[in-house]
């Protein structure tokens, strides 16, 4: 008999469920939940207003969304619990809350209600970035060993900024916890009752190292003395990878998602990692490229490197027996739209409406006329600042080679090509340290909808770029792992890379560099690397004073 | 009783004349004349097409407009022709054409009717680029002492060049004529009978200098052996300053005009030399600053310096006893324009027309509602290339700054910012080369349109800025040189500065630098020309590169 398994998106905004068959991965159904409380940026719910830069969620939006979508999935597909064996979540990253010992969210609790360190901390809540250039500047001092991993700096969205952000300025709230933890594994918990950490948050995110496990105590005495335990208490949960089975659905799980008790769950995993299965990716040499208002960059190796510029890199954090790697351009998608809103002038629309296309379409098909290099424009494609591999945020975007002939299409092709001049400089990063790449298969919510970009990004790699076939690749991904989780016996697999191979899919389209664009965008990437290296690496630091300046009107 | 003199300015689309008061200025009345031949840049009149880059005039459009401007302008103020003393006119140039030696032109002839080089070359005929970069290679080799009082390099817009052209493609229409003559000389030629060049064009655009007259007969000889002797021959008219009479009307000038004859004729000028006197410029120290598509700056000096790119320094070119210095900028409003057309989005349009504004004003409106600084935007002012102090048409625009909050309005003013830094680029040149500058008048299109840019203008360069009174500031100059040419005993003036105080006026409002952003934009400034340095003069030539691919799709 056939048996299936769902996977559960947890985004910025909802969660989207996808039930596939856990042998051939075949979708059969989907549905989505927006999050009532949405993205609470302005208040919480009592009215309470928030500071900028601040980002939270309420836990019970998870709760509700585990609720529907599970039996509306299962329902849609004209299934029952007993036809699913298993199930996986994926979560956005470090999205974290303070919980008591039994699970309970202290944002439950009404004496802390009102306080807004209490509820979930999303990953884009940016207030603890005080905290974070603490940590950095103490690692640097000290030369601690897992700095490097993160490209020498970490992020004021990881765990530790916001744990010393509740420590610092929420003592009451950082000492009632019994735990701060991922709103992943919070949710595993809570299915299945096993508290544990996802190896791939606490790798990516939260300074965990298979080898050495946990930041030392030293350095945690110097950050805060009553953070000197703090990986043995409230951070304390045991690490296990992504790919393995966190437990079985128990009692409470089963009132809480209508499944069976004894269906398997797996650990959580962060949504962008657990892309990779989906795509199909099993080994080095094949990069993911997850193309969205951002873009991320995943590839697996033997070995451990050290790279400069990366997000991260986590032994098992995407795939057993593999170093996961992973960098990012601050920048992708968002650049196109910022570009649409600000600059396409009036009388493209009116072409747009008269051609019945919308107006990103129009764009696409305008700038799709023009060869290669034919615009004169070169642009460093740093508008949102640049993760990898300059780790600064303070950088900015830059564009040349205008004149009074300069078409708005042509703007935007260069645009296009910009964040493929990046992408290619991450990727070069690599190849220089030692990690093959040759191949890339794109995921995310550009990567079916603009064969521009994807073509581009072809000639300006000279790489083949793949598909994913799924439009729901994290989903995807999760559900892989729960039919891991459930093992063959139950109908799933034992092994993780025979069920990526059976269940991950790409398009049979690739796309494939044309030669003549090829050598022309090698003569282009060999000027913005030049531009990347002059305003990027100190050179000419004008972006840094231009920031500098436009703040004191802020 | 009153006495009153006609400046006529002739423009590239039409001409326009002004008749003013011989003693006060006054403007009484003007009209304009649209040329019927325009710019004849596709084909001539027989249908023959022309190749790209080439510009032509019908003489005939000349003649049509001195005959009906003439007399409407004077019908229009209510006048006689015996209230009129004199007549100056001012010309693009070098606008330039073959005649015989009674100053017929060899296009009326029907041998010629056919020859598109038998027709006025226009100020923008640019097919001649290779005889220019011959001319300016012999030159630089032989180190001729001219070069450098035009920068180091002469434009392919010039005499020689297009005389060289003629001598090249047409030999027979070059041997035939008997001068190739500026139109503006060719025009006071007609009206009184004596042929003669001005010291203006001569000077700027002929290479002609007061103390060594024109290049030498062996510079010459290498550059072409039939022309050693060509400025004694065809290019051989004798010179004189434009402030000077070049005659009076005879009968021929009498039926063409309905001026009388003997009305003063002052030898023809420059038109944007002759906005000098208009702009009651009459000592060094302050900067006539013309704003319209391009920007030109022109300066007094009672020596003669050796600046480095410059467009020309001529002695007594501007005003006697002066070396006349001009520099310019090859884009300013058209900057501007280009912004307008190619990237105001959908929404400001909307905004505009609800607000009842034009787009101009909108955009205007808002970028005056930010602050020097605010933006976090640079920009390099070279969309259509720079002619002072760099003398490249190969470098580009460039912008520095943009992040995802970037608005329109930020862009437009960076713009707006940068073309002021182009200006105060200049000005540093001259200072630093021993040209003063306290004090900028400015004039054209843009200089009663624009306070956003007249008031950033004036806070970057730390200056204040007059505004010419007339909106027609180069027929006003033509007026008041004719009032010379006229001379005190027929009612007009003997002393050209005492013309000039009495008839050139500014306003009475004054744009005065604001402190606060003074010091701002010397910030900003030094950033400007560390980045001008960079790509200008050799530290990355991405911009030519840049070029060079683009013209690889023309």
């Amino acid at each position: 008999m056939d048996k299936y398994v769902i996977g559960i998106d947890f985004g910025t905004l909802s969660a989207r469920a996808l039930l596939v068959h856990a042998k051939s991965g075949e979708e059969i159904a989907d549905c989505e939940y927006k999050y009532p409380h949405g993205v609470m940026d302005d208040n919480i719910p009592c009215g309470k207003k928030l500071n900028r830069d601040w980002a939270l969620q309420h836990p019970q939006d998870y709760l509700d969304a585990l609720a529907r979508l599970i039996p509306r999935v299962i329902k849609k597909a004209d299934l029952t619990p007993d036809d699913i064996i298993g199930i996986g979540i994926d979560f956005t990253a470090c999205t974290i809350l303070p919980v008591l010992n039994d699970g309970t969210p202290l944002c439950f609790l009404p004496e802390f209600m009102q306080n807004e360190h209490a509820y979930v901390k999303l990953w884009k809540h940016h207030a603890a970035q005080d905290k974070a250039n603490k940590i950095n500047n103490i690692a640097d001092r000290r030369d601690e060993s897992w700095l490097i991993r993160y490209g020498g700096k970490i992020s004021s969205e990881w765990s530790l900024p916001k744990l010393l952000e509740l420590k610092e300025e929420a003592p009451d709230v950082f000492s009632k916890m019994a735990y701060f933890i991922e709103a992943g594994d919070w949710l595993t918990w809570l299915l299945c009752g096993n508290a544990q950490r996802n190896a791939c948050a606490a790798g990516y995110k939260g300074l965990w190292n298979k080898k050495d496990g946990n930041p030392s105590k030293e350095f945690l005495r110097e950050l805060d003395p009553e953070l000197e335990n703090i990986y043995e208490t409230k951070m304390g949960l045991p690490v296990k990878p992504s790919y393995e089975r966190a437990g079985l659905i128990n009692k409470k799980g089963s009132l809480l998602t209508s499944l069976n008790e004894g269906t398997a769950v797996s650990m959580s995993n962060i949504d962008g990692h657990a892309c990779v299965p989906a795509a199909s990716i099993t080994a080095p040499g094949k990069m993911l490229l997850i193309l969205g208002t951002s873009f991320v960059h995943k590839v697996l190796y033997t070995e451990e490197k050290a790279i400069p510029g990366i997000c991260g890199v986590v032994e098992d954090g995407i795939l057993p027996g593999y170093f996961g790697y992973e960098a990012g351009q601050c920048g992708g998608g968002d650049h196109f739209a910022w570009f649409i809103e600000n600059s396409v002038p009036y009388k493209y629309y009116i072409e747009a409406k008269e051609q019945g296309m919308d107006i990103y379409g129009y764009m696409r098909s305008k700038a799709s006329g023009l060869k290669a290099g034919e615009s004169g424009l070169l642009a460093l494609d740093w508008w949102n600042g640049n993760r990898s591999v300059l780790v600064d945020a303070d950088l900015s975007g830059l564009m040349v080679g205008m004149t009074l002939r300069t078409k708005p299409e042509e703007i935007y092709r260069a645009l296009v090509e910009a964040t493929a001049f990046g992408t290619k400089t991450i990727i070069d990063n690599f190849i220089s340290s030692g990690i093959p790449i040759t191949e890339i298969v794109a995921a995310g919510g550009i990567a079916k909808k603009d064969p521009l970009l994807l073509q581009i990004m072809s000639d300006v790699t000279d790489m083949p770029i793949y598909i994913a076939h799924t439009p729901y690749a994290s989903a995807l991904g999760s559900a892989i792992f729960a039919s891991v989780a459930a093992g063959s016996e139950s109908g799933g697999y034992d092994d993780v890379y025979e069920a990526i191979r059976n269940m991950g899919k790409v398009d049979d389209f690739v796309y494939k560099p044309n030669k003549e664009n090829v050598d022309i965008y090698k003569r282009l990437y060999k000027d913005y690397r030049v531009l990347h290296d002059y305003f990027g690496r100190g050179g000419n630091d004008v972006m840094k004073r231009l920031k500098d300046l436009a703040k004191q009107h802020d």
